[in-house]
């Protein structure tokens, strides 16, 4: 691992036990309360994005607006944001993807994205993958292309990044953990 | 208005009757899809707050996620989240408010600002205030100074803002919409 690597890693909490018995929660909040961890993740994404051919970040709901908010200005692309069902006005189509127990939804605007565009999807986390491909199939159905999936973290042992990739969409993300 | 505030406000796209009958609802999301755009209001907020005695922002979920990263990357201050109740891990407080009809509330990590701590709580949009109060009033409990509320947009007919100047705390918005 790199210096830097080394440094954020340091700086996420984990929270055991939360939100459920079993869970050990990465908590990201102290990288946001530390100026220059959130430089390091951000500047890692831009360099890696900035002579890339992607056209839009597609911005996941809420945690992922942090990061992609800041890569969207440096890159000058544009982000689009995909929301929870319900929370974006005018025209959306969305998709239900599996939880633990139930379903949830996420949704884009219809000119969100549309033929034609390369749209890196952005995430702070990867764990069973459900929200990432819901996005992705989102992005697809209006027509655009699926360029990347990107997070800060993976969590490999739920296997969600190797699901990603299974459906022929590449992952990159800055630090894996084991474990849940 | 300025070049930039007229450009801005072009830019924000008004959706009739959304969420309900008689809403006219200020959609921000193409703001984000327009790099210049996002540029503006981003460099606006980070010129304003460059030289001033604030410590911290305090970001309101999920919106006001999108701009805030930006200024406390500019800025090289640290951002804490203010988020809906059940999505912080570790000890928090938190703080119910009035919506038209039940209540929300919000939440703040114990250790996000302390005593010292001058504090600029961040939303994207100011329409009855509800939600940035209760962030004021959890960054006074846990000791910090709230130094300004400020938002993109201030819907002064619903008085929010009004409210949160009562309250001691001054607000800044870049653009004011009339109607609700």
């Amino acid at each position: 691992m790199s210096y830097d690597e080394c440094y954020v890693k340091s700086v996420i909490r984990t929270i055991p036990d939360w939100p459920e018995p079993g869970v050990q929660f990465r908590d990201i909040t102290p990288l946001f309360k530390d100026p220059k961890a959130l430089r390091m993740i951000s500047d890692a994404f831009i360099q890696r994005y900035i002579d890339s051919e992607i056209t839009h970040i597609a911005s996941i709901d809420a945690r992922g607006f942090l990061i992609s908010s800041i890569m969207a200005y440096h890159l000058n692309i544009p982000l689009v944001l995909v929301r929870k069902k319900g929370k974006l006005p005018g025209e959306t189509i969305h998709q239900e993807y599996k939880l633990e127990y139930g379903t949830a939804a996420v949704e884009m605007q219809l000119d969100a994205v549309t033929e034609g565009d390369k749209v890196l999807v952005f995430d702070d986390l990867i764990a069973t993958g459900g929200t990432i491909l819901a996005a992705c199939s989102l992005i697809k159905e209006l027509g655009a292309e699926v360029y990347e999936a990107a997070a800060l973290i993976d969590l490999p042992d739920l296997q969600g990044s190797s699901k990603i990739q299974d459906a022929g969409v590449p992952v990159h993300s800055l630090l894996a953990f084991e474990g849940i």
